[in-house]
């Protein structure tokens, strides 16, 4: 597993290049290329405010083939106009250039700063750099890998494969997300996340259905990640499936390992951002269980995972539950204290409406550890959410209130 | 009107106890008793999680009367079971002797730590130390303010005069509030807010009406202030009209006196509690007009409130106005960028889809000042909504990590 990357799929060639649009000397436009038209499905952020790729990206992806990606960090080409989108075309033609294809067989990206316009000189340079050193090496995956990360304090990425017959089949992802974190993906044509997450796959997959497996695998990764729950005006997760391997994935038992191995390469990648939230200690997993609906335990898990009240104590390493049965009460989900049950690192805390004894300073050190699981049971229903954050520090706020835009 | 204080409307009187319930020496243990039945009204927490004095509170408000209200600091009595509920009656049947009335006369409350049982000894000692020394001067009544404080730097209380022909008729009142606000108050038998609202009025009000006041004026001041928009157990907010001014308010223009009194004091109270936000440094008015509906601008106006990336930017004085025009665009509300228009401080930073040209320097300068004005205009409509928050800063996740429970 750990030799897996981006571009162990076969078909894929990728490289990033420092084009001096981030202000410290890092990668900054990258290109992720497919060979051959493959197969493409993308979810967009649900935000009214859409940046420029994300309204140019939802047009290009909607015949269902793509062959490729042009990305760039430093810049989020959001609220930015007719001329913002003027640009992200621009930045798609000469990505096209470089794959030999029309410029909506490209899907843009950009993540940073709202409310400049992109310096198109040095993304016109980037792209053209970046065309130059295309490969498929894990130095290639890396580095693109890198292109796309602004606040993240490490590069996000995940593999899984799964075998057909005798055939190996592939999928891997790449991300960044550290803040602006609480994406809300949904298909082009409904609902519109700055989370990027790029998978690609060397199975053969019909788009409809990879446009479905995208949506749910996201559900249970992406969308159920949140740092400050600020919907970004340009998440995006894009899958491309090649098809080299010569597998085709169409049901059975073969859809399901492709749905498994896509879930766990997703939900790796969530778990990825959640860990490097801005100024994270550590990653708060939060598991609603028993709930009357999905949609409850979801609404639940995630009010818990963005009270600033919970994820201050989390950071103190405070068994101070009452912060966490009150935020669950919060919501319109159905809840009833007096048939819940909390635990923190898997002591009980909270049962059926009362404090639950337990050795405060043993847990409290508990706390401290890495990740930190927080299972609230409703006993109202069969339902389950989990949803991952992280906790809230001094160093979010040097983050976002000390380094000035 | 630097005088008024809560006990300047006829027929109260009130004091405060230190009974050793606060880990800190501050009064802790409060009376407010009105002479007579007093016509009243309440709003308790919509949070699912009800502390055992909203529960008690929701039961003895149904008459519409009372003879005034029992308050503890330093413990919320929430998440106690029956024996929570035990306590609360029993701190009820406490203040009834002190007035002499019954147990379903008295509105109790509680704020502080959930999930500890009251100490019922300290109550009792300080709800009979506290009847001892009741009266109607400045002084009784800033002692009763202070009681109901908990994180709070500072005590809250606002008043109101206006005449009825030659006849004076006062609203006044105290509240606390700094953490865990963001009340969504509502009357007893809907929904159900720790935040805690006491006013006062001399003059006769049926109940029915006064309700009908009080969740009005709720809506545009406490239901408008969120500091982490976490909802409490233990909200309320309690108006009591003694009548003993003779003067009775039913319609027409007293009505509107009454309404524009209250209304002036209950939002006077709402900026406190913003003010006074946990690690607050100032005070952000979140102002959005022209949304297409009254829902939509309070959706959007909160929505701006609770991003920690937009109250960052405003403990570090940073014009980033990229992070609000993204939050208006997050919620379910209508909104158009293309047709929007923002301003900080009077300055126009966004104007429909585009940035604005603006002094990034002189703008950064106008942001340390005591207030911060964010005016959001939709033009999608005539509705408008104000917000009232704070900055987050350092201060806040010291008070919420490092002071452990």
């Amino acid at each position: 597993m750990a030799e897996l990357h981006l571009l162990s799929p076969a078909g894929f060639r990728a490289w990033g290049v420092y084009a001096g649009i981030k202000s410290r000397q890092a990668p900054d436009v990258g290109l992720l290329i497919s060979d051959s038209a493959a197969s493409a499905a993308a979810l967009f952020t649900t935000n009214k405010v859409v940046a420029a790729p994300g309204k140019v990206g939802r047009e290009h992806i909607l015949s269902g083939q793509s062959r490729g990606a042009g990305a760039n960090s430093g810049n989020a080409n959001a609220c930015t106009g007719a001329q913002g989108e003027r640009d992200t075309k621009q930045m798609c033609e000469l990505a096209a250039a470089v794959a030999s294809c029309k410029r909506n067989e490209i899907i843009p990206a950009s993540t940073g700063i709202i409310g400049h316009f992109l310096p198109m000189d040095k993304v016109e340079q980037g792209i053209a750099e970046a065309g130059k050193y295309l490969g498929s090496s894990q130095e290639h995956a890396l580095l693109f890998a890198d292109t796309i990360l602004t606040t993240d304090t490490r590069r996000k990425t995940a593999a899984a494969e799964f075998k057909v017959n005798k055939q190996r089949v592939t999928i891997a992802g790449v991300c960044k997300g550290s803040g602006m974190i609480g994406p809300r993906l949904a298909p082009a044509g409904g609902k519109h996340a700055t989370m990027l997450a790029y998978l690609t796959t060397d199975a053969k997959v019909a788009p409809p259905l990879l446009g479905r497996l995208l949506k749910s695998a996201s559900d249970s990764s992406f969308n159920a990640v949140t740092i400050d729950d600020h919907t970004s005006t340009n998440d995006m997760a894009l899958l491309l499936a090649s098809g080299a391997s010569g597998v085709s994935i169409k049901g059975g038992k073969d859809l399901q390992s492709f749905v498994k191995a896509l879930n766990e390469v997703c939900r790796s990648l969530a778990y990825q951002i959640a860990s490097d939230g801005e100024g994270a200690t550590k990653v708060v997993v939060i598991t609603v269980r028993k709930a009357a609906s999905a949609s409850d335990a979801m609404l639940m898990a995630r009010a818990i995972a963005n009270s600033p009240l919970v994820k201050c104590a989390m950071n103190g390493n405070d068994p101070n539950w009452g912060r966490i049965v009150s935020a669950a009460g919060m919501t319109n989900a159905k809840f009833e204290p007096n048939k819940a049950h909390l635990t923190l690192q898997g002591a009980t805390v909270f049962t059926r409406g009362r404090p639950a004894e337990f050795e405060r300073e043993a847990l409290s050190a508990a706390l401290t550890f890495h990740e930190v699981q927080v299972v609230l049971t409703c006993n109202l229903g069969k339902h389950e959410a989990t949803c991952w954050t992280c906790d809230l520090s001094k160093d979010y706020v040097t983050i976002n209130a000390d380094y000035h835009t």
